[in-house]
């Protein structure tokens, strides 16, 4: 079984995103993903700031949410990114959502993101240096 | 080979859909395959205000995208949304993005929409009257 | 002098939120005056879901924002929001945002809301009873 | 008097910038606005990307909006965009918002912007020469 590792953090559902039928619009989920991402990415040292700074960026190839149960404006969410180490030059993320205070799983979604050179824009085919070197510090 | 019914829309990028790499923010994306889902909806007559009138509301319960260009601020897309027929009690949708006058292909992407009685919220195990006629009429 | 009340939160700034020039979009900042507005209204028992529950809701009828310096992707913000007392039917806050630890002022602003009857969306010209026990119990 | 320039659009108002109260959030009008401004420039060749290519970025640096009757989800809006002529190195524009076909007015607002190089960021006290060229150019 391969090791992952996770980081989980609280979003708060603004009165903004929900929509005329009292529950938030789907596609702002995209966004919980991405708070939890990045909040994973600050937790263990791989945000988007961390690859600029090694002149790569990182853009989403593929997105894909699963919406089991709906949210409310005022709930309080848990969002639980974890990564999945792969052989590939990617970045895949899986995502669980949950009411705070309740086991029942709200939504479930994965990220696949690619290596680019920031300046070229080239697709990188194998991982940076500095990834290989975090993705074995993290002993992934 | 199942028939299918497509409608094309063209969506103007807005300057704050574009993110700090001066590329559309991926999750921009849902939006704009909602758009072309609900100009299919008004050229057709099954956008989100026909199903209201019937007490039914649509909800997502899947959403996936494939990225494979960027887009730009100014840039203007063209947003292709194809009905897909099924058996079950769902409604499924594909999306194609190009940008105007160019043949590459930018995202794919799928959606996927279940029927609830508007008042109770309860999942209708099948398709709603309203719908079967209206795929009958369209020869779906 | 009149008597205010004010409540301090901190929100953190979302990639998505900066646009192409790599500074946050301005019209986000009306976002964050609301974040403000409503973590004032929970500490303090008149948040959106407490006027709800009054039948009352409370829509915006004016806003503006001053945008002296910008924000960046990271950054993390200090939102005051303080209430204004007044004598006629309605709800002012006065809003300043700082970079968390900086002593300059990115921006301030201002909305002014009113009282509407929920079903019957009847404009109230005298502040509803509650409100006034409210502001009679904060010693405004 | 002095002469001003205007330019109308249509915008389609989307389902997810709808609120729970089933009208559109406040803070989409800022978007409104921007849709007019820009819809202005790509006429009047003063479109960000006229500016960017003078090395020039036009920050807001004060926005306004007053709300008089609420849009709905599915409403067609007309977005009237006006430039007023000033002496300080600033671009001012006033906005109109009405529902198509429909007299009343449903919003008004105004933004300021100002010039900053944009390699420097140096505030211009000034008008750029070609803006000045442009002004000419219009009769304004």
């Amino acid at each position: 079984m391969t090791k992952t590792l996770s980081h989980t953090i609280e979003v708060l559902i603004r009165f903004n995103e929900a929509d005329p039928l009292g529950i938030v619009w789907h596609g702002h989920y995209i966004r919980y993903f991405e708070d939890g991402r990045e909040a994973f990415g600050k937790q263990y040292g791989i945000g988007y700031m961390d690859f600029f700074k090694e002149n790569v960026v990182v853009p989403i190839v593929h997105a894909e949410c699963k919406y089991k149960k709906s949210l409310k404006f005022g709930d309080k969410v848990i969002v639980e990114a974890t990564y999945h180490p792969c052989e590939a030059a990617k970045i895949i993320f899986t995502y669980k959502l949950y009411k705070k205070g309740a086991p029942a799983v709200i939504a479930t979604g994965t990220t696949t993101q690619v290596f680019l050179e920031k300046d070229t824009q080239t697709l990188l085919l194998n991982n940076p240096a500095f990834f290989e070197a975090w993705k074995k510090q993290q002993g992934l």
